[in-house]
């Protein structure tokens, strides 16, 4: 069986708070029919592809459930799943989550071609803080709105109509944690969807990273862990300014000796596609990256045993 | 206090199997002191610098002690030593070490200003096989030759020589292991020293990856793990042709952002160096990588308890 996937990124340009959910999710649907007029049975979307990143606003009390989906999918983006299934096109979306229970998570669903839902996956590693930050203009309350996701890292295997890919989830920030990486090599994965939501420069008026080196970071970072894990990985970003506030673009698609095979060049609605030969990720699988061969566990035990940094001691004398 | 500390990558050509171990000190010594000429007083050399890398000869026996150190300094590699201490030069330096009790170790050593020893590593992720492989020209076998390391990851606390700098050791291999750098990371690091003698193409005639592709690979991991622990690496290689088998180059100085600083241009020996701000590394530390704040260790169980690959069922219908 020749294992190739036509994949798409669907880089979204910016969605401003005042934007209807209607005008955002007509945006979806026409990156969706683009994808699917190149070949693409995989499209990506970003993370919170629904609404504006509102984690930058301080939002009390019901205001912010506007912004939240109580079941996946719903009436209002119900015409996303049908598109989808009517062209026989899977995706993965990022989403804020409002369970029955009253818990928000920083989520993302994986939706197979014939519209089932593959996998359900919570952001990890969320940013920011609990508490706003006094006189700032922009927030970065994902702390606060949010629960620590509490799926780990779940692998998922897909059908035929996807060559059986071996597939796994991240949501924006995690993918600079290599632990995620990681916990999804271990289960095989042959590719991994990633949204993203990252600020091209401090918004508050710091100065010491711009958006070619926050775009420089976030695309290391997708290269080195495919790499590492010998995976393909699709990254994709809600790029440009939002009321103000900027993100960065850079959406890539990463093949698993860590070489973008695409990449979006502006900050706006971009399809970019290619053609995923999941067997690419074999020689890296069974050679340099054999983790039963060559992986030491036992020298691992403070990755897992505590979560912060202990430093040496400083010298006396020396 | 300004923690600036200049720092050398003393990058080696090959070193044939028939080289005198005077003659590959020799060429030590000049890269001491080109490195202190300019400034530096901390000198990365590569892994195996005193000899060439034998672990790609099946070598039986006796035979094997000639490529290994007994002790550490030993009279064969006294001047080195010496010389360092006279011009104030600290270094780091990759060697077959041999124990009392007759284990041999894939091993590196920390050397101050002062001479004298501030820590020692013992390579943990071992590459290659036990076993010969039949028919082949050249062999990997470091497996065979080496027990694993069983130092852990140590981290050191240097002087005020040093800037009170948090370093710590790699040996080749271990540079693509993300667990490696996390657990260096874990213990605040801020500047990392690594030796490799990496191939830079499958000597025994396959194609499926060149040098070029071989050396982005080495640049990656270590650009990558730099910035996802905020801290300093030196990479510096033993390159070009060994008996016939080919060493990348590509040795470099990078950035906790990530950015390469410097970097050799040949396969030669090669003095590269850069003015290394420790402090550079605190906006990662406090900010994107704060670990205390944002690593979930609770959900990374499975990089501790196993080594291998799990990988989900195939679906039977779906």
């Amino acid at each position: 069986m020749v294992r190739v996937l036509r994949a798409a990124a669907a880089q979204m340009g910016p969605t401003q708070k005042a934007d209807s959910r209607e005008h955002t999710l007509h945006r979806m649907l026409r990156l969706l029919d683009e994808a699917a007029a190149r070949g693409a049975t995989l499209v990506v979307f970003p993370e919170l592809a629904f609404t504006t990143f509102f984690p930058r606003w301080l939002i009390e009390g019901e205001a912010l459930d506007q912004y939240c989906e109580r079941s996946m999918p719903n009436p209002d983006v119900q015409p996303l799943f049908d598109r989808a299934r009517a062209l026989g096109v899977g995706f993965y979306v990022g989403y804020a989550e409002l369970t029955a229970e009253g818990r928000r998570y920083n989520g993302s669903i994986l939706v197979d071609r014939d519209g089932s839902i593959l996998g359900r996956y919570r952001k990890v590693h969320l940013p920011g803080s609990v508490e706003p930050r006094a006189n700032a203009r922009y927030q970065q309350l994902e702390k606060r709105y949010f629960d620590y996701g509490d799926l780990g890292f779940p692998a998922f295997r897909a059908g035929p109509a996807w060559r059986d890919a071996i597939m796994g989830m991240m949501i924006c920030n995690d993918r600079r944690w290599p632990e995620s990486w990681r916990v999804l090599g271990l289960q095989g994965v042959e590719l991994v969807c990633i949204g993203y939501n990252s600020a091209a420069y401090d918004p508050n008026g710091g100065s010491t990273e711009d958006a070619s080196l926050r775009t420089f970071h976030s695309t290391l970072v997708t290269q080195a862990n495919a790499y590492m894990n010998a995976t393909w990985a699709i990254a994709v970003a809600k790029a440009g300014e939002e009321d103000g506030s900027g993100l960065i673009g850079g959406s890539c698609i990463v093949d698993p000796n860590g070489r973008i095979v695409a990449q979006a060049q502006t900050l706006a609605d971009e399809v970019i596609t290619a053609d995923l030969d999941l067997d690419l990720c074999r020689q890296g699988k069974e050679k340099m990256f054999n983790f039963a061969a060559h992986r030491r566990p036992e020298q691992y035990a403070v990755i897992t045993e505590r979560a912060g940094v202990v430093e040496p001691a400083v010298l006396e004398d020396h």
